[in-house]
């Protein structure tokens, strides 16, 4: 019998993945830059136990038990087998991770990421590698909000399917946007060039939602709370001066932030009087813990923007860049019993 | 003394303008398409009068006295004189008309009506020029919806100015996409092909918002409540099983649906069901006067678009196309007293 708990980070890519050049094997169009997060705040916990006593593969996700004859799920399974094979040999984890989910193979490596689109047909090439590591640029902070999802969403896997069959304008970001940016944002980040880094990450997040609203049907992931972040990032640095804020949204309404840690009070205090929480402050801003600042009367006015409705933003999670995966060591770490069921099971 | 009063209709593009290669002149980058609604239900109404006794210009606004020297209305004014110097001979009324808005130049031919961007630095061959009049397409209908607008928007004029500077998928739209649907779209309105206007309709409005949102800072025109028209529209067409109904949205959040007159009462009874209207049902369709269908209940579940908060629409005009401006021969239609002041002027 034989147990292992990993944790995996979240990544935020700033170079945006959007459309496949192959379905089956998950090749891109294009290459793709991100950030990991630390895995102190987010993180995907999971724990493999093999045993000789076991009937069958059997898996849980969030849970509930999953049915393991689901293709995605096969193709990650053989992967991991082979890589068993090779037992404590460091095989190709982004290779593995690109089967379960595209993006997800930017996150086994911690700091700055790009996944390379690759040429080859088999994919081969097509893997992530590690631009800088999180201590590179240890000022870095992000802020994800969190707001409320009014309407059902098109997953990312059919929107850029359906991006990729009918956006004209698709095809021109993938062959001359893309090449570009990726160069400048590798610079930026080597230069610990904020300005820079914020402007590219900015634009390419507006880019990808506008290819999305080019698809036909249009696929819309951002609302008007979204809408209403990207106004606030860009009165914030109106207000400093320069790109001192940068904002990014996946396929989906939520934020995410970036700035340097200098900037988060001040952030964390007007993001706190333009989008007022309900309720409890403690359960507004999870995460590193920091003082916001009171934001002056005059500072208010000055901003340029109004107040909005109480509420729109859920909850915000204040963090970092981290080092990407990592073994727990510790026992009471596993999800699963000595049995090899979960010890939380949803019913 | 010479007194003439005018009505001047509203036109809709389904194929957008978006971007000026002359600033000055008010010189488009690409072609435009439109429609000329009635003068029915939508119009501009202008009095012009001529008086020995007048001691200078003097220009009204929606009852508001404006200050003629404004460069725009300078502009205008030169070349309505020189104009009137060649009295009552026709003159290029489009040119005199892209001088005070671009778009605006569509307005003085009805039907369907093609601006050309044409190619001399001078503007001279950038005209507007009919397709077809109203009566070749007499079943065509339009809705407008009236969208409450939240916050103050950027003007197109200041938002195309930024398109040009900084989208880079702008350049695309206008060097590839567009000549090729203005070629399609131009097909499809002569051979009456609803399906595929309705589809370049749709999809050039997409492309316009994409374009807005890939500018820097994104210009950002339409709101949930639009996106909500933008899928109530596919709902339709699924439920149709064809394009029957298409959308298009300019530089605000308000919606122009076309559709053909068969489908009136169907689409103004399912939009009553999905954007509730929380007064009496009078104020809330306008125009040309229909019976809307009862949806029964199991049309209403399998539309499969939940209901929206009540008020998210103010209110629906229901048109038609018209045949562009005319003369209003009748004494009391004019704006203007004997004495050339407005009947009813803004304090």
């Amino acid at each position: 019998m034989k147990i292992v708990t990993c944790v995996a980070p979240v990544n935020i890519a700033v170079i945006k993945y959007w459309g496949k050049r192959d379905d089956k094997l998950i090749l891109p169009l294009n290459d793709s830059v991100s950030t990991t997060l630390s895995t102190e705040h987010l993180c995907a916990k999971t724990t493999i136990m093999i045993s000789s006593e076991f009937q069958s593969d059997r898996l849980w996700l969030n849970g509930r038990e999953e049915n393991c004859e689901n293709p995605r799920i096969q193709n990650c399974l053989r992967e991991v087998y082979a890589l068993s094979r090779i037992y404590e040999i460091d095989g190709d984890i982004s290779a593995i991770a690109r089967q379960g989910s595209g993006s997800a193979c930017r996150s086994v490596l911690g700091g700055f990421v790009q996944w390379n689109k690759g040429d080859q047909d088999d994919g081969s090439d097509s893997l992530a590698t590690q631009l800088a590591p999180a201590n590179h640029w240890p000022e870095m902070r992000i802020l994800i909000l969190v707001v409320h999802e009014k309407h059902k969403k098109i997953s990312s896997k059919i929107g850029m399917e359906q991006s990729v069959k009918t956006s004209e304008l698709l095809k021109y970001r993938v062959s001359h946007c893309v090449p570009q940016r990726i160069q400048d944002i590798k610079q930026a980040i080597l230069n610990k060039d904020f300005e820079r880094f914020a402007e590219i990450t900015m634009k390419d997040s507006n880019q990808f939602h506008a290819v999305c609203l080019d698809t036909f049907p249009p696929a819309v992931y951002m609302n008007d709370v979204s809408h209403a972040i990207v106004n606030f990032v860009h009165c914030y640095n109106k207000l400093k001066g320069h790109n001192a804020l940068a904002y990014t949204f996946d396929a989906g309404p939520n934020a995410c932030l970036y700035m340097k840690e200098h900037d988060v009070p001040k952030v964390l205090g007007l993001l706190s009087v333009i989008f007022p929480f309900p309720g409890e402050e403690d359960s507004y801003i999870k995460g590193i813990s920091i003082n916001k600042d009171t934001i002056p009367q005059e500072t208010q006015a000055a901003f340029g923007m109004e107040q909005q409705i109480e509420g729109s933003l859920k909850y915000i999670i204040h963090t970092r860049l981290g080092n990407g995966p990592k073994k727990l060591e510790s026992q009471n770490e596993h999800l699963l019993t000595e049995s090899g069921v979960p010890k939380n099971l949803v019913v």
